[in-house]
């Protein structure tokens, strides 16, 4: 018998109750959230969470850089009606901020992307899918009427890619973010010291024993359909494990001019932190740019991208909307970009955390309280609008 | 049976001995009367003294910031006779310090602002109330005779603010310390976990647990009168429950002229940490400011108030007065803040750490150790008076 | 009986061996030796050797400055015959650095300054003898013939300051150091929460107990004639108890003149931390500044003395010498300051360990290491001199 | 009997497992290796293998100064044929980096200098041989056909450090690194406290109790030839135990002269730290420097090697190779240096941990790890070949 099958002799006759929901209401921050996921995740699902590329000096920055920042309110003026509404690629949202498209959602939760787009459509903003989604873009799409983006990885084989452009803009998705990051893909230590290797029928011993430990996500687990990559183009889904080799490093400017071909709608290069790489992507037609070290999970040693932020903006000008991800928990924190001249950020781990504690209603909770959080912030900075965050209202602790 | 029932039956027979004054003997910093707080305080009333907004760097900050500043001592001089004394709104005043306006004093002993008034007046200095207080301006008045500062909040509803200034005028208060960092409140994430809801007559079972532990505070809660805000307009005294909603968010700088126009004389716009906002105060008739970020309980990742004071002071020039808070526990802090070109320091949670460790003779200690290692750096930076405290004693060691 | 009494009980019927030989052998390192130091003391000697003023701020800048410079060697050149030796206050010396005066000695050790001067005697190294020394001047000069400098405290009442001179005169003292940094004590805290008020006939309990603990610092201590301040001139020896008293805050300018005309030999200004103040010194005719925080001891929150030397070396120019002390536990630590512009170093704390962990081997295994660390710094520098290091070895890594 | 004696009785009857192998499968970074070599040594290797001199500021700061740097890579690129090949010292080698001639080998694994050479061999990297390798020059050349490189102590006695030139030559070296930083030798502090005296036929208990802790270690250290220095000139192999006394401090220049007559290689001085040694390199006819701080080992409180880079390769412009090493256990640190400039990277300590935990192909597995961090930084970077590693794509976030 193999260790897979035994997990499933630990298995509850009956579901565990929907998890999470009591919990939720004493969670007051994105970090209080994160420590219930860790609580329901098996270690392998909370190293992928957690971790980043090689010795985290990336992901360490990202969340330090915010502290290098201070705000110098302007006070007082009347912020009864806070608008925290803007335009997005040509769309108005309610709030500054999107999901941002991650890899594998299902490994934290079995709803997956589908509970993460009804959280979106809830709160009216676009939500990013994943070309390494573990749900397809077409089902996604029927979960919610907010604006969709595609995230793109231009793998080897490019009729993949070709394939994935031509779902997605059947299933109405509206823009487009390319990845230009990840040429390969990075080394996850932590992951690797976690034994992460999913989809595995031959589970080792660690997974079994951490499944008796979280049996609500392992109830899930092995009563849901097996996680795949259906945007992975057919005929095959491909595995995880085949991963690796699906990024062969040969992704360069010149893809992006045969995507811009295929592709009519907004499109973004995600994964930009030089001034250079902006200029590029407007010479080549580019709609916008995504600021991005990856969460910290590509290439170590880059810097915060809100560090890199504002010479990245001085170059873009008007000619691109630049978005922003990668360490962003606080309302505080989306405020600050905003100042520094970002169009919207991305939202990636603080909604995986929500995923993870409770699903659909974790997730809801995430982007509540980061909405909340920018309103109070904009209310105590005297600002009416997203317009009125400017450079003006911060202070920069150290040098850059 | 009510949860508050259940913690009635708790009660000792006889009132515990009168707590704090054997400790204070040994209690040589603010600090140390910190520890002795914390050891006399329920959960809940330990994170609000000690807590501040969201992720507490504010907070963190106003302590660190000390840390960046250094003395150049001027030596040796005949030091002997150092005076203290100086003069703040018109008014001579024995110490550079006054008391600071705080809300909700009671919940810290259940003498609250008498006793922290009866200390104020023994040792001759300024002495705030809050808005937010648990006593009247009219039981304070009768206490002291040193000057007394009414704090205002502006409230959505104008006639409150209007009769809270009507009788603090008649009560024979000398000054007015207008906040404008609180068009809304902040979020205490701190507080949150700690579940505090005072006055709240549904206890949670973590309140009854805290309370038979802190029975010298808890004896004293039960048996005095509810806690409530009587400065707060009739005809109700509104609970703290209500209060988020009171701050509406519509104060604006018209606000001030309309108050420049109920009080005549001295106003300070409380919470200034721009050299813009003293300039508006000077141009609308304003007496003075106070450099505050509220202790790091309002917006978080504002800038530490020493940080910024120099460049306010210059705002200022000689049209306004320029007071300061946040973070003092030292007199070697308002020895340099005096040196930046404060006027005075505001006193806070250095008091209220007093009042909770021992009521009345708490205060006074806190008091007399500002007071004596005020006086000692003034010895040993060879300054006679609190004019020789000037810029050339500071040298900053990281850039501001 | 009182506790006092009590401790005698305690007394073992013969003396200990002679203690720390056998375990200056594995120590290394002065903080080696501090350890030892630590272990053989009873808990108020611990807070007055280990501690600073107040919150202890200095004390800490004081060691972390030296990580903020680095060595840039000169390499490579023949330093096989590497000379240590300089000359300081017109004596030639065989090293760099002298031992510091401190008050105190005998709580430490029962042997006191005379096991430290016979230590200095050894390695040829000025000593200085403190006004609040345990033994006397006089004593102290009849163990050694290297040069001995007298520290003074200009007392409230100058009759004994002129008295303490006459003898230092009388005993052959060479040099003067006045110093500037103490028209009153500090507050020590970490002093007063150990309870320390030496010597003291009515031990507290705590005393009993740390007593019995360190039974052979105990058994020297009743052995041992009480301890008293014999330079404080007759007719009465004061006790600690009386001491803050006797800094009465009137040290000026004006008493260096006095004491120039008192005292025909050098005369240095101890306590300097601006260079006008070096200016100053110059002026008046004197000999020499030390650059000081009195070991962190005095005023907190004053800069690390490496930190301020190079532009009082500036302002002093070949007017003055300038020594320096604070903080400097490592031959590398003297070898920097000597680069910086330092003529000697004086070593306080770093010679206390010794005598406290072994007596005199103790005091002479620190200098030896000290010596030892020196010397080697030197020869990798390619120093082959003290006049070799100058400021072009040094790199400051922060700016200062 | 000796105590050298009684740990033979503990050797147990057969050789233990060839020890490590199964492990390394799971390090995936440098420091997982060193924690596994950790595991395998007693204390006092342990303490060679990890300490540096007196405080270990230097070791400290080797790491630490990577943190100062970032990446700002070039993206995207088609990176999928990346080059990691260059040429150093007129060799074609496949990686930018050599194994660092090390002292002692064989204190970390009884085959020592063989395994590595094996390891260098099958990559196809340099290898340096150290003064004081544990294994002559002739064998490890027997063992490898990738450029061998001598290292040069100058001894005291020029006639020993002749013999090793000669020797060197006739085994077919190709270059000679003399180092300059080790006129006299350090003070290592964690060496003596972990008693190490090796070899030494009166071991001390803890060396008798480590020894039974870790078996594996102690039966091929006892089952091996004594250890020794067979490149210390004939007749004798001197002990470690005399070398401190080799080391006189008479290294000059001018023996750098007298070296380059008896040497037709190219020669490097190694342990350079500032600029104007590299232009005396250059003017003496030398062909290349060594920027290193000898792995913190030698004087301490010196600069990061990567901190002093780039004005070093400033003032060798073309004249000279400028190599590094000193704190390097990453591909990413391999791929900074060589941007700021440096044409290959000595890799000392982090071969070693690889030796110690699992001898041959522990050190394969960490020059693994290194080429593939490198290989995949340099993709993430858009860095085809190791030229297009250059200064404009490093960020310094602290000044240098």
């Amino acid at each position: 018998m193999r260790l897979s099958e035994t997990l499933h002799l630990l298995r509850p006759a009956r579901p565990p109750a929907p998890y999470g929901a009591q919990t939720l209401a004493r969670c007051y921050s994105v970090e209080d959230v994160a420590r219930q996921a860790r609580r329901r995740l098996p270690l392998g699902s909370r190293a992928y969470l957690d971790g980043g590329g090689e010795g985290e000096y990336t992901l360490r920055r990202n969340r330090a850089a915010f502290d290098d920042l201070e705000f110098l309110p302007r006070q007082p003026g009347d912020v009864s009606s806070v608008d925290t509404s803007t335009t997005v690629l040509g769309e108005r949202v309610p709030l500054p901020f999107a999901l941002s498209p991650v890899g594998g959602p299902r490994m934290f939760h079995h709803e997956g992307e589908l509970a993460v787009a009804r959280a979106a459509r809830r709160a009216g903003i676009p939500y990013g899918i994943s070309t390494l989604a573990t749900t397809s873009v077409e089902d996604v799409a029927a979960q919610t009427d907010t604006p969709l983006w595609f995230q793109l990885y231009i793998w080897g084989d490019r009729a993949q890619s070709k394939d994935a452009l031509a779902r997605a803009k059947a299933a109405g998705y509206r823009a487009l973010l390319v990845s230009i990051d990840t040429t390969v893909r990075s080394k996850r230590e932590r992951e690797k010291r976690a034994g992460l290797e999913l989809p595995d029928p031959d589970l080792p011993v660690t997974t079994l024993v951490e499944g008796a430990l979280h049996p609500g996500w392992a109830w899930h687990f092995l009563t849901s359909p097996t996680i795949s990559f259906p945007n992975i183009g057919p005929p095959d889904q491909r595995s995880l494990r085949e991963m690796p080799a699906m990024f062969d490093g040969t992704v360069s400017w010149a893809d992006l001019d045969w995507i811009r071909e295929l592709w009519d709608g907004p499109i973004l290069a995600k994964g930009v932190l030089r001034p250079e790489e902006a200029i590029e992507a407007a010479e080549r037609g580019l709609d916008g740019v995504v600021v991005s070290n990856h969460g910290g999970r590509q290439l170590d040693h880059v810097p915060a991208t809100i560090d890199v932020l504002p010479r990245i903006v001085d170059a873009a000008g008007d000619r691109l909307e630049v978005l922003i991800d990668s360490g962003f928990r606080r309302g505080s924190d989306i405020a600050a970009a905003l100042a520094l001249g970002a169009r919207a950020v991305l939202i990636g781990r603080a909604h995986l955390y929500g995923l993870a504690a409770a699903g659909e209603a974790g997730v809801r909770h995430c982007i509540d309280i980061l909405a909340q959080e920018l309103r109070m912030t904009m209310q105590l900075c005297g600002a009416r609008t997203v317009a009125d965050l400017n450079p003006g209202l911060i202070r920069r602790r150290n040098p850059a």
